[in-house]
C-alpha cells in the first residue's frame, strides 16, 4: 500500500483478463429485450442469427453467465496492444492543485486510436470461427471502421465499411487507414443498397447519418452469402467485450491497494462507458462496494439527460430490431456544429436500465468546455485526447476542482478512450475561436421524440 | 534464458536510463569539429553559445565523457511516455515464415508520434534552466515541431516554429497539434526575417525547404533576447539524448538474454539511428562485441550511399556552422514525388565518421518498396508506421527473408521511430497506384555537390 505509484501502471501480458464480465448476470431486473420490428415480440436466436454471428447472438442474449472466457486467439491479439496503461495523472493533479488522486485508463495506444479494437477483434474472431467470408459495418468518424479493418486484416476476413458520407469526404485520412488494412470503404448513402437508393432519391444531396449507414450495412450482410453484420457500440455483446477495460483498470488499482471513489466515462452508444464501469458496477450491484459512476454526454446529443426511456429503432431504415433505451428518437441528428463525436441517438439498453434504476448518474457538457479541458490536458499530460474522451476529462477536472474546495482527497478514475489525431479540424476551429455550442430546444427534441414507435 | 519472451518487453520506470551514452568517448578518432563559416576555424564554446544553450554546447563539444547524467526533471518527463516497448514481431515472423527473430523498438506511443520527444524535452529543459524565455526551431513534416511544442508547453517556455511552407499548407493537422500545445507556427520562408525576405524576393512562389527554415529560426534566435535555437537532428547533442532509445533496447534484450545480430535504423539526419545504435556501437568500438549495423536511407535522398564526405553548410542561408558529413550538397532538394521523409541533405558528423571508418553499412531503398513493406507490417503487427520508420521495416524484412533462404535464426532489431497518422496523403497515393519512385541522376547530384564550400 505504501509503494510509490508509478506514472503508468502496466499489468503483465499474463494478467490480461481471461474472461469478460457480463454485468447483466448481476442485475436483478434485466435490460429489456430487443424486439422484432414486425411482430414486436422479443427477437429469437434464430432471427438474430440472420444478422449476427451465432456465438455473438448467444452473448447478446446471455443474461445469466457473469464470466465468459476470452478465447486464446483473442487474448493473443490483445497482447499486441494490451494491457493498456492505467496512468496516474500526477501532472494534471499538480496543475489543478487538487488533493484528488486522478487516474485514467488510456485506450489510445493502438492504431485504431481507441478502445474499439477490443470488440472488433472479438467480433471478427467469431465470424472467422463460423467460417464466414466477411463482415459489414458502418462507421461515422471512423474509429470503429479502422478497428474492424485491423481485426479483419489480422484474421484474413473481408471487411465492407459503410462510412457516413460527410465523414468520408471530410475525413479522408481515416478512410485511407481503413484501406491500408484492406477494407473496402463506401460512402453512405450509396447506390449499392436498396435503402441507400431510397434515401438518395428522397433526400438528394444528403450527407448521410449513422442510422442510414447501419441500414445499408445490415442490408448487405443479410443479402450476401457468408457475411454478417457487426456493430461497434450499443449492443450487449460490445459492452461485454469492452469489460476488458474495466477489469484491467480494477486489477491495476487493486495491485496498489487503491479504491476508486468516482468512475467517469464518456457515453455515446455506451461501449466505452459500459466496459470501463463493468467490474465497479458489478460490486455495486452485488452490494460489495459503492462508487459514484458518472456518464458524460454532449449537450448537443443528450440521450441520458434529455431523452426518453422507450423502445426505439436503432437505425434510420428501421430494418434493425427495436431496443428499449434512453433515446432522442431515431430521426434525431446533432447540429452540424457538433464536432465532438458521441452522436448516436440512443444509449445501450443495459446502461439505460442501470441509469433508470439510479445506479449511475449522467451529466451533459458544452463542447467548447470539452475542448478547453482537452487542450489543458494535452499540455500537462502530453496525450492529445479525442474529443469523445475529452468529455470525461472535463467532468474529471470538475470533480477534482470540487475536491479542491472541500479538501477531500477522492480517487477519481476516468476513461481516456482515444487520441485526437484525426480530429484536428475540430481543434483548429477551437483555436480560431470559431467553435460554437449548441443546445437543442425542447421543440426540436419533441419533433424526433414524437416519432418514437408505438410499442 | 528459457523464459518465454512476451510480445512487448516493458522495462519499469525505475529502469529508464539514468545517463545518456556518448559514442564519441569511445571513438579513437573523433568526428570532425564544426567550423565557423567565416574563419573556417573550429567553433568555440563562446561562438556556439550565441545560438545554443550553454549546457547543450558543452554536450555538443564533449568527446570525452561516455556517460552524461540525465537530470531528474527530464527523467520525470520521460516517465510520461517511456520506457518505450521493445516488441517481438511474432506476427511478422509468422507472416514471413522466417527463422529469424525480429524485434522492434517502438517510439511512436506519444503524441509527437516519434522519438523526437526524447531530445525535445532535454533541449527545452536546458533552455529553461538557463532562464531563457523561449526557443526557435524549424520543422518539415512537423514531428520535431510537435515534440518541441509539447516539451515547451510542459515547461512553460515560448516556442516559435518555422515550418516549411509546403508542409504548413499541406499538413494543416500537424500545425494544429503544435498550436494545441501553444506554439506559434510560421510558414517558411516568411517576411519575419531578413533571410526569409531575401529568399522570397529571389524565389517568389517558393514552397520552402528545411535548410531555409533553419536559417530563419537561427536568425530569430540570435536576434531575440532570451531566445536560443534548437535542432531535432544531425547534432551530437541530439544523438546523445536519443541514446535513451538504444540503452532501453539493449537493457530489454539483456533482460531476456538475447544478443542482437543485426541492428537496423532509418537515417535522415541521424537522430534515430545514432540513438538506437549507440550502446551496440559502443561495444563494437570497445571491441567487446560485434554487430552488423545498417543505416537505411531513401534512394531519392541518398547521402550515405551517394553523397560526398566533406565539409558543408547545414542550412540554405549559410548562417550555421559548417559540418563535415556525408552530404548531397546544401542546395540538394529531394524530388517532389518523394513522400517518405528523411529529406535532409546531410548526415550527422558522428555517424558520417563511423560510416567512413566502416563501422556500419548503409543501403538505400525505393519508396514504393518502403510503402509496400509498411502496409504489410501494418496488417500483421497492427501499428501504422511512419514512412520514415518504414525504411527500416523494408530492410529488416529483406534480412529476415535472407535468413529464410539460409535457414539462419538471426536476431534482427530495428527502430520503429513513429506512426504514420499524419502521412495518409502518401498512403493514399500508394493505394491509388499514383506513387512513383525517383532516383536522382549523377548529373543532378553533381550539380549540388559542385557547390560544396572549399574547405
Amino acid at each position: 500500500m505504501s509503494q510509490e505509484i508509478p506514472y503508468k501502471i502496466y499489468l503483465s501480458e499474463a494478467e490480461i483478463p481471461k474472461a469478460w464480465y457480463n454485468m447483466r448476470a448481476d442485475m436483478k431486473e434485466k435490460p429489456a429485450p430487443l424486439l422484432n420490428p414486425g411482430t414486436l415480440k422479443p427477437m429469437t436466436k434464430e432471427e438474430l442469427s440472420v444478422v449476427f454471428c451465432e456465438e455473438l447472438v448467444d452473448q447478446e442474449l446471455d443474461n445469466d453467465n457473469a464470466y465468459i472466457p476470452i478465447p486464446e486467439e483473442i487474448r493473443n491479439f490483445y497482447k499486441m496492444y494490451r494491457p493498456a496503461p492505467l496512468i496516474r495523472a500526477y501532472c494534471l493533479e499538480e496543475k489543478l492543485k487538487t488533493p484528488a488522486k486522478i487516474y485514467y485508463k488510456f485506450e489510445g495506444n493502438n492504431t485504431s486510436g481507441s478502445h474499439k479494437l477490443n470488440s472488433a477483434i472479438a467480433q471478427a474472431y467469431y465470424a472467422k470461427k463460423q467460417g464466414l467470408k466477411g463482415v459489414t459495418t458502418e462507421t461515422g468518424a471512423g474509429q470503429w471502421g479502422t478497428a474492424l479493418s485491423m481485426a479483419c486484416a489480422y484474421l484474413g476476413l473481408d471487411c465492407k465499411v459503410y462510412m457516413v458520407k460527410v465523414s468520408y469526404e471530410q475525413k479522408p485520412f481515416r478512410r485511407e487507414v481503413m484501406r491500408t488494412y484492406g477494407a473496402s470503404v463506401t460512402p453512405s448513402p450509396s447506390d449499392t443498397t436498396q435503402i441507400g437508393r431510397k434515401i438518395l432519391s428522397e433526400f438528394p444531396g444528403t450527407t448521410g447519418s449513422l442510422g442510414c449507414a447501419i441500414s445499408e450495412a445490415v442490408e448487405v450482410a443479410v443479402n450476401t452469402p457468408g457475411y454478417r453484420y457487426v456493430l461497434g457500440s450499443v449492443l450487449n455483446q460490445v459492452l461485454l467485450h469492452q469489460s476488458v477495460i474495466g477489469l484491467e483498470t480494477k486489477a491495476a488499482l487493486d495491485k496498489y491497494g487503491v479504491k476508486a471513489d468516482i468512475v467517469i466515462g464518456c457515453a455515446g452508444g455506451g461501449s466505452n462507458l459500459g466496459g470501463l464501469i463493468a467490474p465497479f458496477m458489478g460490486e455495486k450491484l452485488r452490494g460489495e462496494a459503492d462508487y459514484r459512476i458518472i456518464a458524460v454526454e454532449p449537450q448537443s446529443c443528450p440521450s441520458f439527460t434529455r431523452g426518453r426511456y422507450a423502445y426505439d429503432f436503432c437505425d434510420t431504415g428501421m430494418v434493425c430490431p427495436l431496443a428499449k433505451m434512453y433515446t432522442l428518437g431515431s430521426s434525431f441528428i446533432p447540429a452540424p456544429n457538433h464536432a465532438g463525436g458521441l452522436r448516436y441517438h440512443g444509449m445501450s439498453s443495459t446502461l439505460s436500465k442501470l441509469y433508470d434504476d439510479k445506479m449511475m448518474e449522467a451529466v451533459s457538457v458544452k463542447q467548447t468546455d470539452v475542448f478547453r479541458a482537452a487542450e489543458m490536458f494535452a499540455r500537462v499530460e502530453g496525450i492529445l485526447p479525442a474529443p469523445e474522451s475529452s468529455h470525461a476529462i472535463k467532468v474529471a477536472v470538475d470533480e477534482a476542482l470540487k475536491c479542491k474546495e472541500t479538501g477531500e482527497a477522492k480517487t477519481i478514475v476516468f476513461g481516456l478512450t482515444g487520441t485526437g489525431y484525426f480530429d484536428m479540424v475540430a481543434y483548429e476551429k477551437f483555436h480560431d475561436n470559431k467553435m460554437t455550442d449548441y443546445i437543442p430546444t425542447d421543440e426540436e427534441l419533441e419533433a424526433s421524440l414524437s416519432k418514437l414507435p408505438k410499442v
